[in-house]
């Protein structure tokens, strides 16, 4: 039987990680056309998705198939190439906000597309399959639920008053400055994993936690009733990457979040806040940059596996050492 | 009291003629700042509008809001300058159509900020005074209903089967080629005057019936229950301009749509389609072209008050000047 590999993934660090991951693949488990013989599920955060102009945004999901599918601005890693904002502009001109959203032209066409599949009735698992069909991303894509979840910020506004906005607000428009008291996961309680996500997180041969955000992009992956029951119980080892190098997220704002939910923006403390399987968490494995090398002892003394590999994703090459890495450390565990 | 214009109006040719009447306003009712004391209403057909992708299109109204606001691309008559059609041709590479529609980028911001109105709640009628917030028409533009009316044609598609299709598939996708056997409008006895229509039709000094179709646009117009009521009894006069000159359109392709309603495509004709007031018809007056001079009397016969000028508005400055003779007929009538 061919390697089964699941990932869950947030935007643009899961996503690049499993380019690399793909990249690996092609080379050591090749099926003789150029592709792999291993398959890959990946379960994408639906947490940041957004209502905008009557149209359904999921961030995360598109920046997974642009990115698989070659067709994402790699500059900014998010949002398609040769990108034009024609209709931004003229939304503007009619004061249809907001102004902080990167509405691209190219990009809306797969917003409306999905709108208008969601809106004949099809579920948001069946559309995404439908969008995959244009961008080949060589993943099977799932969104981590078919319902509607929504990941909001509690934030004291610059006036003083309390409040909750919409991750994307917090994100984009606040760049994370506004100080988060908490994120309250709107829709969570009603939520199930999309059909075939607790499946794949069952019955695949490793399981990665790229180096996405560890709040709101894995954390709102597990907080659907049933996928941290999942993780924590299937026989695949659980490997992670992690996000935070020398103290700091390699990319994105990170340590906001993990500030907001008092976890030290650290490769040991983001380890222990997933936790060790032998302890009732989720990970057996953990990879940490090179430069963090002094805390392997720390992170093993936590019950997890721990190597010190480079972490940077700087290319697709230097991404698909990182993969192969996180798939040796899961043959270690093992 | 100011002079009070009211006109119906369906694209192309409602719209030139209906700056054509502004800018013989701006001259001879003057208000002092630049633009007229009269105060014209115009009621648009809405038999053409759409959906597509999900979002509501009104292209007869967005047609006239374009053209009096001066956004229109005036080499076709229709849709905005400097468009770009980005997000049509990704939608084609999702495989969603249709291809023959062109949905520009600039356009379909009007119909994003248009849907999510509608979707809140709002009516047609509101939805269009929100959006001339921005072009400032000039006008009161007023959708002839607020209600969804769309108007199908009866036809033999090429495989030879009869069928229903919408009027901008048949006017668009095929020019209005395949013979049509009849125009049907879908939700038409359901629908009422939008707010404000049936008092502009009767609170009037003038009622004009622009060069627009005789069938489907100022023909669906009338078939609102209610309107036609409204206009044959309006104390204003009614005063109609020909859009057939020399046996033919002067552009689109309304012989094809009078054929289908047994109405032969002359001046003469549509005038006794649209009938005499003093018969229980619609008109008073009839502006005819120059070149069709010869037919004045026999209009007149009809109980119409004719007369003959250049009906080509081949810029503003000539369609200032009927609009004029138009208003120097009604005078006449009176």
């Amino acid at each position: 039987m061919s390697l089964r590999i699941t990932a869950l993934a947030g935007g643009i660090g899961g996503a690049r990680f499993i380019r690399g991951l793909l990249a690996h693949l092609r080379d050591h488990y090749p099926d003789g056309a150029g592709g792999t013989a291993a398959e890959v599920t990946v379960i994408g955060n639906t947490g940041d998705d957004i209502w905008m102009h009557g149209i359904k945004v999921c961030p995360d999901l598109d920046t997974v198939m642009y990115t698989l599918g070659d067709g994402i601005e790699e500059s900014q890693g998010w949002g398609r190439r040769d990108e034009s904002f024609t209709v931004k502009a003229e939304l503007a001109e009619y004061g249809a906000g907001p102004e902080w959203f990167g509405l691209g032209d190219r990009d809306l066409a797969t917003h409306l597309v999905r709108t208008r599949l969601l809106t004949a009735g099809r579920t948001l698992s069946e559309v995404t399959d439908e969008l995959c069909q244009r961008w080949k991303p060589g993943v099977r894509l799932i969104p981590m639920s078919d319902q509607r979840v929504e990941t909001h910020v509690i934030v004291d506004e610059p006036e003083g008053a309390r409040t909750a906005m919409h991750f994307q607000e917090w994100w984009v428009r606040y760049r994370a400055s506004l100080p988060a008291h908490g994120f309250v996961m709107v829709g969570i309680d009603d939520a199930q994993p999309a059909p075939g996500v607790v499946e794949a997180i069952r019955g695949c041969d490793v399981l990665l936690l790229p180096p996405s955000n560890p709040v709101v992009s894995i954390g709102s992956i597990l907080s659907v009733p049933g996928i941290r029951e999942a993780v924590g119980t299937t026989s695949a080892p659980v490997i992670g990457v992690s996000p935070i190098i020398g103290g700091a997220p390699v990319r994105g704002m990170a340590d906001a979040c993990l500030t907001a939910i008092d976890v030290e923006t650290s490769c040991v403390a983001v380890a222990a806040h997933y936790g060790s399987r032998a302890h009732g968490g989720l990970l057996d494995g953990w990879l940490i940059d090179s430069t963090d090398a002094t805390f392997v002892g720390d992170i093993e003394s936590l019950g997890i596996r721990c190597r010190a590999v480079p972490l940077f994703m700087t290319d697709v090459a230097a991404t698909a050492l990182m993969a192969s890495d996180a798939l040796a450390l899961a043959d270690e565990t093992t």
